[in-house]
């Protein structure tokens, strides 16, 4: 047992954008944490292998190779986690059935195990984070896409087929939005990253008033729409409220299925914070049955954009 | 072991109108079933020492008093399971807070274990019926109330509350029909009992054409709808059509969120049989994600009303 715990694993989060990767302890403490492009439009082949590259690097360079026991991969879309296999990723362009875990152990011989970047984190807030506490929780990651990560019964919960917590997908009003997904009135389609741009501008050609009014549209973010929104800008607060009150919905669904105990919101959409997390919470009290009401609540994640890569690692120190 | 398995259980369920109940053996075989009206019209403290007199006469007339080891119960409401209290029972009036566990065991000393009807039936579909050979399903109960059992990983889930499955108020339309439960668009403001009433009598006051058309309402049932819509009634088939289109959405949602295997439909409404199960199929395959839609499919429970009693006992069974 003293040998397991003395075991280091890396953990790695896969996503459209960056690469974030660190060497972890048995503690879930940090050795080192690296955070770069994920270079992702050159292609699978060409991120498998830097990917290599830089675990091995990392790996020679901590100076403790033989205690490197596993490699925790998260990656941004649908994950076969018991082959290693990606089966698709909407964010990693030419991503279709991509063998990960054995390429990578082949070249690392070191065991590798995958999960999506949502379920990872998830693990990672139960752990080390907000959802510390609790038995079972969903960590919701709003971004461009909206990730849902199931914890339920102290365990994440993949489902038959490793494909379980779509939560961003999940269908609040059969005639609501357009998601890109194909359906109607997913929860994506009132709280994605797109949905909320497209929101705040329909009140702005609609004639409603906002300090952002004179911006260029190009150059309006979600980020900039929060920041007006915590300044009082009420088309920006409204924006917010309405994509919250929809999420809060979303969330009653999972409450009356699952009967969980807490929400832990993260990505860059929940930066928002309280903006968008009060009129969720009140739509999901309001919706929810009283007494599963009763035992949950919603909060913000703690350990941001660092969450996959640490609950990557934890996955791996837990499969040692 | 030997001993464990010889011994006998009884399975109770109580619902609005029916107290069905039986004595089972170690391998789920009926020694002995009943069906008796549950006079939940006299109030909680009637039926719970009926139900005991009831289960005596059971164990008494059954010559093996001594092997009869657990009693399970199903009841239609909110159940704390753990406690053994009915917390609230919308068809048993007066029903709040009811300790009925404590009640039987001090009176037939003999293991009382609970739970809601949904999920002992739901027991019942995936030991002995439709449930057969999957890892996780969903029980889902199509009556006055919707009501559903959820099975994953191969056990009863019932999340931190003991109070998850409950399908029926999930929302699958922000603006939908009002629901009793005071939100609009559950599931159960369009496949419960009075929703298809509701339904078809619109249909009738819209001036659709109907067999039924020259039918005094008060006699139109669930029932005589499904008849006329295998006859090839329009506005029968067209109700139905809805309602389990529906009810598809709301099983996509369970689908994505869970990754799970098979829905089984049971209670009074599904015996409309393929006029509900098609449509729902068929938008479940179009709303959930492909890769999950894959492994899903709907089938009917096989066990009829007999399935609560049956799970029920099972569930003692297990708790031996």
């Amino acid at each position: 047992m003293t040998v397991k715990k003395a075991g280091l694993t890396i953990g790695g989060d896969l996503g459209g954008t960056r690469l974030k990767y660190g060497l972890f302890d048995g503690d879930g403490e940090t050795l080192m944490e690296k955070n770069v492009a994920s270079e992702a439009d050159r292609g699978a082949d060409h991120v498998i292998r830097r990917m290599i590259g830089l675990f091995r690097e990392l790996i020679d360079g901590s100076g403790r190779v033989q205690q490197v026991r596993g490699i925790g991969l998260g990656v941004a879309g649908l994950i076969d986690g018991w082959r290693g296999i990606v089966r698709t990723a909407p964010n990693l362009p030419g991503w279709r059935d991509i063998q990960v875990k054995a390429t990578m152990e082949a070249q690392l011989r070191i065991p590798v195990i995958m999960d999506n970047d949502a379920n990872v984190a998830a693990l990672a807030e139960f752990h080390f984070g907000a959802g510390r506490g609790v038995d079972s929780m969903m960590m919701i990651t709003l971004g461009t896409g909206v990730g849902g990560g199931l914890i339920l019964d102290g365990e994440i919960y993949r489902g038959t087929g490793g494909l379980a917590g779509e939560f961003g997908h999940t269908v609040v009003d059969l005639d609501g939005p357009p998601c890109h997904c194909g359906n109607r009135g997913c929860i994506e389609s009132y709280v994605g990253n797109y949905a909320i741009l497209r929101r705040f501008f329909e009140k702005m050609d609609a004639g409603e008033r906002s300090s952002l009014s004179g911006m260029v549209r190009e150059s309006v973010s979600v980020e900039t729409i929060s920041l007006a929104g915590e300044k009082g800008d009420q088309a920006a607060r409204a924006t917010f409220k309405e994509a919250g009150e929809a999420l809060g919905v979303g969330m009653a669904n999972v409450v009356n299925l699952l009967n969980i105990q807490r929400f832990v919101v993260g990505g860059g959409v929940a930066e928002a914070g309280e903006l968008i997390l009060a009129p969720a919470r009140e739509a999901l009290y309001r919706t929810a049955f009283k007494d599963s009401a009763k035992i949950v609540d919603v909060v913000a994640g703690v350990l941001g954009d660092r969450a996959g890569m640490v609950g990557a690692a934890r996955m791996a120190k837990m499969s040692l």
